[in-house]
């Protein structure tokens, strides 16, 4: 067998406690290399004398790797263990020590694997409302104005015209309280915000002052009514931290720029030299943009600073999660002391980090409870965008993706095909109404969280930032032209809504041109199948048009 | 080349930072299996338009590994990276998406490797003094005898009597004080004190009140004693924490046994049912031991009383160190909150975590600075006692060893050849004092801490605990008995006074029937070469006798 690509790692997404009583394990093997695989455990402190012996299931199929996984109903938790897997002509033991032979369990407290003992400390417990969530990212500015009193002075272009960095088009929180009803009615049940605090930006990603609402947003008021209301029609509202980085007129910030190193806050940045200097550049800063110092969030004060506030939106508006800008710049420390404080004011407000990349280090319990996947975004503009990828190619990646992961951040994670960030996915497929349709059923049917970008629904356009902040076309809304991708988005929508996908199994494989994904309940069953090639292609019965997808549900009861 | 082999995991062993502005990273690829290997870099923010190249150095060669390694100096700490690999035909990319001929780095922000920023939090700080640390663990009861004064009518035995489960044999506190002159002459310069809390048993890791030194090793006085004078000879000293579980006869244990339910302190302890059985054993120990109820380490009060025990031994006595005794069966969270009550109180004293098995998630600069090093004991018995490795199964398994921890942590391992919890060495090469000559060589010249079991200066034999606890024959020293050995240990431990050997290259291979273990530095190199054959063996120009070794030391200028 392929002795390179066996792999188990303790403590990680190959080993991880889902319940004070209950550990899920997974081995690694190159694909299609052994064809059967065991673990064999027992407490520790017995193992010598008598051992387990459990069959493990193939769970994922990725590129070059196979994934293995059992979930182990324990009384005691301090457990050792080896894998035993059969290749078709040997067996083999597997432990600390790799492959070999034979396994001498009298000696096995030297290299056995071992999960210690399960606190319930180091456990991430699921946010159960996950289960049935449905976001819907809101770019505030663009969205909808909902008070026609305020001062509208700010608003520098007609709602619709194509945006420029510097656009203001007047969306507010009224604006979205108004339009609550339309939202819940997509099938959506939570909304993340991007940031609503003081800023001179249209974005709001450089924030002047945290406890203040910006007023061309609205005010205190404003974020009390949308929240109650949404909370009344069985909504959560989660707002964006910007915690790594703020605006440089940020009271603390100017307080440095006028005292320099006597000022009381110059530990609250990282300055190089006595006092900052704008064109210099000579403190740390988010990218190359001087108008957002960075936070040093190793400082006690500054995490004071920010957990109070993030603690303050829970107690004062009742939130229901925080999204974590840029959250991967900021320390492990920081964040454990901000998952702390914000678990003890709400315990199932969720926190969404802003993690591009492999973010498993964040997601063990002690930090983050998801992350937005833009692993999952890359992996769809591969395969129905670009065509990078063909069917086997996404499906393998889908695998592998799915193994980076414990199962409990897959059941959590914020899926995504765009946002703020990206262009939009519409354009990303070339306007392809079939494509964008079979992305989103994917993303739908797919474990985690589905996030639609607001306007996803009208099948938006536009290329990135800033065009694909463009306003909502409420006037094409009124008049039915989006009628056909609305009812898509209800449709797929109301899946989660039907059926527990999360406590589903997945099956993601390729079958010729089809890209096959099941998701496997007691007493239903819903198969996803996508053709991506120009031809039709064939999956058992039915036939997959160019382009499109299927989906079908088979209830079994 | 070997798809399946090559591995880069970010925040881990493979990609580490060691200060503000410097990353380790690594990369591993199927042993001999590449020609070179590189990393392309840069700031994550420009890396689209410009990219640094810079090779790594194959630094490990393991069972089936080769880990190539590069430490970066850098400006802007927020990199992207992918490597660069060249297998004698072909040249691959490495990235997040795995190997792949070509690489588009205006899209790499979607899965390039990425360390999004080095925050100091995050960074393990080396405690200086560990560069030249040599570790003596004792045994109290079994070392010396100093106080003649005190009540020792507890003793149930003859000096020198083959210990069983039972045996007071009276040594103490004033003990080793009297003996401090003595270690230091062996080398040693850091003294781990096996339990000295009020304890029923000889052992004393059943602790009924870690406020009070037990009466048998002496007072508070002695303790401070110890220290203080341990210090005017340069010396440091380690305690025991014992933190996963204590005596039953701990007040607040006895507190729940007589009030149940109604006890402040039932919370402590993690009881099943109403009240702690000890024979229906209705609550969490250690082991299968009734008598060491296990703390509920996650109960904030708990977390208090302990992290207080463990700042009032450094600011009472000044002890330089905490060894922590079962620590992986102890949570995550509790460990970084003791890190962080501990480091704060003193910055520089070290914690040990008492793992067995790969404890790389300890080691992140959250928990512990390091582990007692029980895979390059296992590693030592296979070669020098069992002979189940080979020079090249064990130069093998010494750099996997490596492999497995950053450099840093590599750097402050507490390696070991025995301890209380195993048999003597000496005894597992059937008294063969060449072999054991060699083993403690190797101990000494190998990357981290050397720490050798009190005796061990004196070839003791013994078997598992508690044999291998026999009390120190100070009269066959006396008699000049143990003289060879003796010297041996001087010379070993001079090397780690003469020689920085911290700041050195470390370099382990065979050749042939050598294991050579290379220490590389500026203008010294240190080569130890080891023969466990049955027959005289060559490299280079030198012959090593059979179960032999031989230790030479080239100085350049």
């Amino acid at each position: 067998m392929n002795r390179h690509a066996i792999q188990h790692i303790v403590d990680s997404s190959y080993c991880f406690p889902i319940s004070p009583k209950q550990i899920t394990l997974r081995l690694r093997t190159a694909k299609n290399d052994i064809e059967r695989a065991w673990v064999i455990y027992e407490s520790k402190y017995v193992i010598a004398d008598r051992q387990q012996k459990v069959e493990m299931k193939k769970k994922f199929s990725g590129g070059l790797y196979d994934y293995y996984s059992v979930t182990l109903d324990l009384t005691d938790t301090r457990i050792g263990y080896v894998f035993y897997v059969y290749d078709g002509e040997e067996y083999y033991f597997f432990s600390e020590d790799g492959l070999t032979k034979t396994y001498n369990y009298a000696l096995g407290y030297y290299n056995f694997f071992q999960y210690p003992y399960i606190n319930e400390a180091d456990i991430l417990p699921k946010v159960e409302w996950t289960e049935h969530a449905v976001f819907y990212q809101i770019f505030v500015d663009r969205f909808n104005i909902g008070n026609k009193e305020s001062d509208k002075s700010y608003i520098n272009c007609k709602w619709g015209d194509i945006p420029n960095p510097k656009t203001f088009a007047g969306g507010d929180l009224k604006g979205i309280t108004q339009k609550l009803d339309y939202i819940k009615s997509l099938g959506v049940n939570t909304i993340y915000l991007t940031p609503i605090f003081k800023s001179i930006s249209n974005h709001k990603y450089d924030i002047s002052d945290y406890m203040e609402i910006d007023k061309q947003f609205g005010c205190n008021e404003d974020l009390k009514e949308l929240v109650e209301s949404a909370h009344s029609k069985g909504m959560r509202i989660m707002l964006d931290a910007v915690f790594n980085h703020c605006s440089d007129e940020l009271a603390q910030f100017q307080d440095v720029k006028k005292k320099g190193r006597d000022s009381e806050y110059y530990d609250w940045f990282v300055i190089h030299g006595d006092k900052p200097d704008t064109e210099a550049g000579n403190y740390e800063m988010f990218a190359a943009c001087e108008y957002m110092p960075k936070f040093n969030t190793s400082n006690p004060k500054v995490q004071e600073y920010l957990c109070n506030i993030g603690c303050y939106y829970i107690s004062e508006y009742d939130i229901d999660g925080w999204r974590l800008d840029v959250s991967d710049e900021v320390s492990h420390d920081f964040w454990r002391r901000f998952r702390k404080e914000i678990k003890a004011a709400k315990k199932d407000c969720i926190i969404v980090g802003e993690n591009w990349h492999d973010a498993s280090n964040y997601l063990k319990g002690d930090q983050y409870d998801s992350i937005m996947n833009y692993a999952f975004t890359k992996a769809c503009l591969d395969y129905f965008a670009t065509g990078d990828l063909d069917a086997k190619g996404v499906s393998e990646k889908l695998n592998d993706l799915l193994a980076r992961n414990t199962d409990t951040v897959n059941s959590m994670l914020l899926n995504l095909l765009d946002s703020h960030d990206t262009h939009r996915f519409f354009s990303e497929v070339g306007k392809d109404r079939s494509k964008m349709a079979s992305a989103l059923a994917l993303l739908f049917i797919f474990p985690g969280m589905p996030c639609i970008f607001y306007g996803t629904e009208f099948f938006t356009e536009g290329g990135y930032d800033p065009d694909c902040r463009r306003c909502m076309d409420w006037k094409g809304y009124e008049e039915g032209k989006y009628d056909e991708s609305v009812e898509l988005i209800k449709l797929l929508a109301n899946l989660r809504k039907e059926y527990n996908l999360a406590s589903m199994e997945t099956v993601v494989y390729a079958e010729g041109d089809i890209l096959v994904v099941k998701r496997i309940g007691v007493d239903v069953e819903l198969t996803l199948c996508v053709n991506m090639t120009e031809n039709e292609a064939c999956f058992a019965d039915k036939s997959v048009k160019a382009f499109s997808y299927d989906l079908s549900i088979d209830r079994r009861k």
